[in-house]
């Protein structure tokens, strides 16, 4: 262990290695409610691609796992270390190296935070949409999850919004993919492959974001139903309508309760609505001009009472972001309330009043509680499952995953496979997939040092 | 060669294989202007995902290359087949299969063309947006060279519109990638790697697109200026201003000349403008309600008039129709006058006037002439090059494709590498990219019988 540590302060300098008692316990886990910490021998820090590179050149003949880490705000495991491993932190590239608004795009670095990047853009006019909900993130976490959110509906995910990356090999190479260019066709596209493959095939060390312009106005719009149910009917109706929601959310009442509860949220919504309202549906409209959204609710709230709405509240601008916030921090309050994972599963739009029926079953046969809420227009749900014993925890899990797949779903909408979910991919997937992405893998990897024990 | 012949009858029936004289020359070419026709020693039309993978595994085993092939409608050769090989043509496989309303998606065989599928969503309200020009094209085509067009700027390229795949692999096997869903993060993107792959990697048999609402209110705007360095100087600020336009092109005056005159399309432009007009700038805007439409319309003429216009045309519907269908033949016009080549050089947007200074420079040096139209919105030009002595063509070409590298971009926006592009792009693509590929076609295709020579 000694020889590789020397290595790596050759590569990154001896005060970007971290060992022994200076490793923070935090470097150990991620927000994944089942995994188990591990602490790793090393946390390095490179300041550039030439030194990421030089990094897993070191740990490719010395064959030590590398696990990349930006915030630690993954839900599925996969930025813990492995037994033995080292730990790349991108704390020190966290610069916004350009804004080019000309090309509308941003150059990052992979430890740029969600909230860093909005404070830059914001007073540009600019706008980056991809909102996972939690803005200490970082950018590099972001592409390595292919992180979604609730912007999703509108404006897609992390891969409908990286333009190129830079990114170091595990066999010590770096390369550029895509560019400051909207479209190419011009090979295999490398840039979509390494979004979303979770640290198992590069180190991102820069990426080229595509940038929206900042639309001055918005609404948001909140709908009680007397069932969950009725909301996700509603779904592709509202879709279907073109009013283009950039937020189509479903909380059912005993989050809406808890995330409003936690920060002391009045919604102003009477007693009598209250009581017969099961689930709550949240809809963010925004336009560039006033007058148009004005419009846009109107027309809006008329569907939503068409569509079973015990009512439509046009929520004052203070408590839309009051809600919103809140809805962000629904993780942290299933988390506080003892939640014993978290599943995001996705499925066909139209699927999901089937897929949520079929919870309630889950629910009642494996004696297990679920709530949640989720970006139905999306067709992806975050429940919190309840159910301390681990055995049947592991059941219902499996079960709810069963169920999506079954309806035409996958596993993980936005969250990734992550260790924690590795066993019903490999058991749940088509085995020639996982056959032509474990070549994948060894085609950038063939050491295999990149966070082993992630999707495979 | 009999022997091959009687095994990919036994797959997909002795009348669904063509071989000698019964084999259309046709079948030998596609629109690329450079390119040496060649013909296959069989046609063979599957008509199901299991007869595809069936045929290739006779061709795996048997090391017979097999070209994939649509209507023929690329432009880099790639749908051309290799002598001794096969062709897999996928005209039988040419049904709808639904068109999901509630999921705003369509599920198409490889071999529905883009009008026919129009045809069958204009009536229900719906869109498929990606129109590259050529309306006989198949979406299996479109999907192998990641197709852009016209309505890129707003709606981005083929690669947006696909959720998933059916696809046989050279290997036997038949996968399904994606699916009804909008996201996922579930294992490395299949989907978007296969897209864009131009029949390298496997055969694509079903496809589900997304589809939007379709906008009821269009309204085409024309506005000539005195040169192409001051369309593509006004690009940025169009884009930024967020009025959308789901159109933003601009025609050389010569190409505008071109295409006009061959359908006698008179636009009505005073001569007094026409003779100082180098170029004209076509920017459609869409809205589902007209009278907002009305409002963009405005305020895009005011900002082309303060960028410079000349004069600003808001078009009658008929004549803003045979503009964009004119500017659709835009190739077999260029093609008629007897251009020797076509490029399709992406670059950043802001880089447009750069590029096009060079490329004038390029055409004086090389004594070539050189005229074009292009997705000025997207980087994304077309180029015709006169120049029918082939080594100073090949000089020049190479000279705009390296132009367009050294500027940020890309050899082809929309085009693909295929046979015609692969030299150039072997040579300026970075080499360990290359060899990433190269794995990664191993991985799909370790005989190599899928389009050997296109890209590499």
């Amino acid at each position: 262990v000694g020889a590789i540590i020397d290595e790596l302060a050759a590569a990154v300098g001896a005060d970007n290695v971290r060992t022994g008692e200076h490793i923070k316990d935090d470097v150990g886990h991620d927000e994944a409610l089942t995994a188990t910490p591990v602490l790793p021998i090393a946390v390095v820090m490179p300041s550039s691609a030439a030194e990421a590179a030089a990094v897993l050149e070191v740990c490719s003949t010395a064959g030590v796992p590398v696990t990349a880490r930006g915030s630690g705000s993954g839900m599925s495991g996969a930025c813990i270390p492995v037994e033995g491993g080292i730990v790349v932190s991108f704390e020190r590239m966290n610069q916004i190296l350009e804004i080019d608004a000309d090309n509308q795009l941003a150059v990052v670095q992979p430890g740029v935070q969600l909230d860093q990047l909005e404070a830059a853009l914001a007073p540009l006019g600019l706008a980056y949409p991809v909102y996972p909900g939690e803005y200490s993130a970082t950018l590099g976490g972001n592409i390595a999850t292919n992180a979604g959110g609730m912007r999703a509906v509108k404006h897609g995910v992390t891969r409908h919004h990286v333009l190129g990356l830079e990114a170091a090999l595990p066999t010590g190479e770096v390369i550029r993919t895509g560019g400051r260019i909207v479209k190419a066709s011009t090979g295999y596209d490398l840039t979509q492959l390494i979004i979303g493959s979770e640290g198992t095939l590069a180190l991102v060390t820069e990426a080229t974001l595509r940038l929206h312009p900042r639309l001055a106005h918005q609404a948001t719009v909140l709908a009680p139903f007397t069932a969950v149910g009725e909301i996700v009917s509603a779904i592709p109706d509202i879709v279907r309508s073109g009013v283009g929601p950039v937020i189509l959310e479903y909380i059912d009442f005993l989050t809406m309760s808890a995330i409003t509860g936690r920060v002391g949220l009045d919604l102003g919504i009477p007693e009598d609505i209250k009581t017969n309202a099961m689930a709550y549906l949240v809809v963010m409209l925004e336009n560039a001009q006033g007058g148009r959204l004005d419009e846009d609710v109107e027309r809006l709230g008329i569907m939503l009472a068409e569509l079973g709405a015990l009512d439509v509240y046009v929520l004052p601008p203070g408590a839309a972001v009051s809600l919103i916030e809140a809805r962000e921090q629904a993780f942290w309050v299933a988390k506080a309330n003892g939640a014993d994972d978290i599943v995001d599963v996705v499925v066909p739009r139209a699927a999901l009043p089937a897929f949520m029926a079929r919870v309630q079953e889950l629910a009642d046969t494996h004696q297990s509680f679920i709530v949640g809420c989720g970006h139905a227009g999306d067709g992806n749900v975050h429940l919190s499952v309840f159910q301390p014993e681990p055995d049947r925890r592991q059941a219902v899990v499996r079960a709810l995953l069963e169920s999506g797949i079954a309806l035409g779903g996958a596993i993980s909408g936005e969250h990734g496979i992550g260790t924690e979910k590795r066993k019903a991919f490999l058991d749940l997937e088509d085995p020639m997939k996982i056959v032509l992405m474990r070549r994948i893998k060894e085609a950038f990897d063939p050491e295999g040092i990149l966070n082993p024990g992630v999707m495979f």
